[in-house]
């Protein structure tokens, strides 16, 4: 029952034009239907401030375009992950002003530029992760958290790593992206007392099982506050940095 | 909000001590915990005729006869599956009129008998597995249907299967147990028109990695109108062929 | 042997043409071709009203067209699945009255249209769902069921499900499409009184392994009365349902 | 080189006694040892307030009294995990004052009460998922947050779950413990915009593999925000949560 | 119907007592009934000379020896496998005439010794396979091939196995059984042209996953030639070794 | 060293051109390279009257046409398995007398027709199946084995595989081959004494994971007397029911 | 902080310019910065004398000319692994005096040729292996070890690889590489006291699952002295080696 | 034929007594027998050093001392691995000179000490992992290498590991031990320019998976010139490394 709807029966019940017994009724029928949800969706895209992400897989070019439109026109601001080329192409002409980020196929478009608040840091092991890696930093920023990367610090070679050493410990929360061994997200945790979000990536072959090799060694990890996302990614992991990064004022 | 208060709302809204809009704001500011699911609760247990099942592990024999008294004392029928040597000692002494069947560890206590309504029939390929289908067969009779057992009748062997002909097909569903290859669902399924739920059991050694085995036979039947439940879920099986049944007249 | 073989065999003994013992040696000496199984098969075409299921893959547009026709001729009804779009193509050409479901690939041929007895509804989580789901809506409606679907309800906004709670609890078997982490056969179930048969798809990507991590949370419900076909088999969770639905009088 | 050696160096370079190149020399030719990593360790435990964690396998019960002793003289307070019933049992007769949580086997003591800052939510689908839950609910309380916990609220009885509306939107973070299909953490990251850390347990049987079953529908999860940690890891999921809710002030 | 009803039957048919058109409806009435398979059973039992196997595991002691003496006494031989300890015991105090195998858990009773047929050889790489090995040795035996075994002959000392060739030619068909890597049966049968059945052990730790590893090295063998059986089915690999073996003259 | 070589060096030694200790030395300083193996391989050409089988997957058609052609002229019979379209058609081309078996790639060409001794018989579960099974008929009749196949019999229609019963009991060794479930070989095992080599098919989808469902079926098979080769290897089937086959005289 | 801005940095200290506490606080305050780890990479640069190896996969072929330019013009070596067709085609046209391995898409670029030392003997099983043996052997080489291969030796003919004992006692290390069942380093190791690498590759079908057969199997040698890499890692077995060969003066 | 039969043989040949004809035919007539492998064993021996390492599993205590006993007196020199207490207990008693070791049940008995050549170092993640850095140790000492141990150096606390720089570069060969998430190899193998043998612990748990996650982790190296053994293979990787360090002079 929806609130115009609600109101309306309760003028019914004061003026006895339905009796409280009935209204009772009508209140209790169907208590599956009764919830207004969409008051507590729209309480979430209030907090949020964020609409729906467009997923592109199994979407046309024109249906990319007519829903990034859509929700352009509604709520000013509008996150696709996964475009590919033709609907990355689609969208520059229907969108000039679109940013497009070719490597992971994100598109944002947007009124104004995001407040950036807070402090996410990607870090990416391998010039391979950076797709993911770049998912998730684009996630982010476009929910309106402030985020940079670091890349190409893999843990055969530390002194890279280390060298970042101010970047990590200014992070409110770190994501930590990479395929073959997934070392990463233990060493930086080690290094810094935020939470990290660790994301393994399906770079590697043979016995990585397209993931599933970085995935067990970050479950595993032997630094506390290290949880994991589904491999590959980038997006929920940008997203969970942004809930808590949004948290801090 | 209970059917008592919200009457009691509303019949203050007739008076006019409560504002219309006070009542809509009263009614709508907590969606969650606004609906009487209570109501679907009950409805469904008046459906159902049953409360809720016990499941043994985890509990000692004090708290199952706690359990089981209760439930008893509020809706005259009782299941609990999975009890163990000691709490099937312990339910024997608190409860002499309760039925026990040992080698499933189900307790069935009830005033009255079931109506017995329908037929489902439980097909077991081999000796070991009949913890299994006896726990299927407990579980459908204890809901309300009748329901019978054929067992000893493995693929390899197949004049034993075909001797029960007239049971095969005079059933409304069937649930099919077994270890090993788990080749008895299809081999049924083919005899008959009815829908069969197959149990794959934990019966076998080496690659059966614990019921792995039957149950992707089953998943990958070759018969159409196969279902399949958990390892060894007997209860499942009895519980979904009891609603089945339930539902012809 | 045949009933007309066996006629003659049983007159040639009356008549003293052939001794009894010679009559038993031939009614025993072939054990395993004497079944007549046609009946049984006969039996089970007039009881399901349903000729054999065309299955498209691996086969040419030729073959299906052919295959097509003669099964519509013979049985004045005929469901082919999973026919590619050259297939498609093919029987549109050369039955011009087929009912073509582009996204699972399905096609519908009968005369006369089906009688539609009691009620499937099939439950689909999210859009990409949809092709598995329509081919368990078109299966049952093929079989004889009348059904109807509910879409794009998934767990994580639950104020869309409850929306639908008058046609969950219309139906007496449900059929409940989801991939992802695959968890909407549980909430379904503890919504209604009525037989879940959930079906798990391959959408997701990553851990998601082709469907495995929705199927064992499937078979790993929390909630009794669920039961699994294989990943993507919209065709058997129809079939099962129809089973199920035909049984209700 | 610790500081007072460095420090005794430069003043060796200032008063002459050392040359510049030979100082340079000393400071540069051991890389790996050079690294004061102490300092940081210092720095991690000043920001965490927290000493390192006692991990209970694998300890005997003297050994644990002695190390929880050492800990406790230093810092004032200390957290061990899974600590068995000898261990248990030792601790309290050393400790009299420590808090001991028997159904997961930590114990906790510290000088003075945490200040309790921010709201951990643990979320509990299950009365098996107890122990793990209890883990986390117990670590971050250790480590300084205030934490409380709604339990048994599994997906079948949504109604449950609704019910506690008011405390899951008022937590910072929430750590959903589930066993069986592992759904509830995408049902409760549904109704709130908190970051959700996802524990699954090895509660369940058959195809559930010891808690795979649900790790891979949290890895899936179709709402974003979920992030997950290893099987039974409720200390990681607290002390995870911790991290997130300490960064609130 | 058995022969004699059968029998009794066309001689009433013969005698008009009843008509060839009920005598058909009779023969033809219960199509699944009907199949003689006893007599196929019958058959099966007189050419492999050899009734049915008694499997161990689930039967007490008492059990056991009722069982053995049982098929004792109607067929004067009876081969039981996976007999522990207690149920060993308890057949020894029974039939002290009875031949058993500790290691392996066999018992074998028999009226009269085997003729001992062509000749089986289980080549058996490694001490600790030995009980499987011999389950094998001791099965075909039984069943009355002649067999010999040839053990502790890895494929790190090829000189071991190199020094057997003359019996490796001399046998009609191989079994070689192996743990660790399962590497034997494919250099085995580079060596003769026989048949060779593998059977994988599950002795191994780690990544051996209980005879996982060799079992896949055996399928996939680069020699022709070779067929596998279940991890530690000493039993299968000897009863079809007895097969073969048994069609030569 | 070779034959020749060994008689030019005892001659020496006769006339004493060589001494006995050098000739002991060469005799053993070597002792890898000694063993005359190659008398060994002749051995087992002339065994099996078959030289080195032909297989395609990675050889270009010139590669297989020069390669088929040479085995040919030295011993007038060659076999040439998943040869692939291009290859086949360059074959026809190079050796018009080939026979070609287009659906699973294999190609035999031989001066005589085999003498086609005993009998060994496939059996296919499905149309699907086919490649294998004809993989499996086509490498028995090129090693010199009478062989014929048994198609479209699968468990869901017993009635057909029935039908067979003579044949299945003619045979000395059956090949059955089949996908989905792969329950066949256990039926067909229980009908007949011979042994029965399986062969698991890649036929089926989900869960079925390329074949891994029947492998795990048929290696768990309550049928005693089976044994298994890889997915797919009809190739490896043939040559081993051959070597069972030959043995029979 | 590099060398040179230590010096300076001392040089203050003496001239008093800085204090030593300012400079102990600037020599301490970036612990993380401050590693000169360029001094070890260059180090090891040294040692190896050989740079940074060039991987192929995602690169163009631009990318590839450019990055073997680079690094040719620095270190006067360069080996790239992996380099697809164009890629190939585009080294070869800018860099006509590159040695170019087809097989396995490896490019060798030097000015001088390498001293050779040691023997690694690169050991491959079947002629489908050769591509991952070749990039094995091409990696030792290029990085200054002495290499050769022995090919086609499976262990289903011994004699062959029995045939080349002396080549295998004489070498320092050996990279053993094979598919299929995976035996082969298990028979090498037997008949050598030296380390042996072995590599899995993913040749094979069915349950070979690309390559996890022979790693399970070379995972679980039962010859001692086995280590592995991971499935078709030609490159890393060759550098293994090569530092292995390189310890031998 | 053993050197004495064979110089018999020649010396009949010079003198007539045999024919070269015969002699050739004795030579060539057991082809399998021949191979004086003796010799090439007793070479091993004299070059390793080493006699046959004791393998304690499956063997009961006095067995275990008979066959060290044996041992001793012939070589001098016995290692025992994975004895249990009992065994423990007995060797003790039986040799009051034996080194025991007890956390991994390691015996060792040596007339003289080893020479202890080169440099074997012993890395170890964390305490569990002890035993089998344990075993590691004592087999490449017992073998004859030079060999130490770092301990307690986890990649989450990098300055425990970079403090022992000097021990890391001047190993020969590293074996690295670790459970949890495996990645300590990397890390290591990043600091040094010697080959890295990588051993994975079952200590975790969980996803763990009793070891297989540090092991695919370990296979998944982003380090070149690591190679890993099987879980918990302490004694694999000490033999190996031993192998490895014994090459140098």
């Amino acid at each position: 029952m929806r609130r115009g709807e609600l109101t309306t029966l309760l003028r019914r019940v004061k003026s006895g034009a339905v009796s409280t017994s009935e209204a009772a009724r009508q209140l209790t029928a169907e208590p599956l239907e009764r919830l207004e949800f969409a008051t507590l969706d729209h309480e979430r895209a209030l907090r949020a401030g964020f609409p729906e992400v467009v997923f592109g897989p199994g979407k046309t070019p024109a249906q990319i375009v007519a829903i990034v439109g859509r929700l352009y026109r509604r709520s000013g601001v509008v996150l696709a992950t996964r475009v590919d080329g033709a609907g990355i192409e689609a969208v520059r002409r229907a969108f000039p002003r679109a940013q497009v980020y070719d490597r992971c196929g994100a598109v944002v478009l947007r009124r104004r530029p995001p407040r950036g608040r807070g402090q996410v840091l990607v870090v990416c092991a391998g010039t391979a992760d950076l797709p993911v890696a770049e998912e998730a930093l684009v996630t982010a920023r476009a929910l309106g958290s402030r985020a940079s990367m670091v890349a190409d610090v893999g843990v055969a070679g530390l002194h890279r790593l280390l060298a970042h050493g101010r970047e990590l410990r200014g992070a409110r929360v770190l994501v930590v992206v990479a395929g073959l061994e997934g070392a990463l997200p233990s060493v930086v945790s080690g290094l810094v007392d935020r939470p990290v979000i660790a994301v393994p990536t399906s770079v590697g072959y043979g016995t990585h099982f397209g993931g599933l090799a970085p995935l067990l060694a970050m479950l595993n990890s032997c630094a506390a506050g290290v949880t994991v996302v589904n491999v590959n990614n980038g997006f929920g992991a940008g997203y969970a940095a942004h809930l808590v990064n949004a948290g801090h004022r």
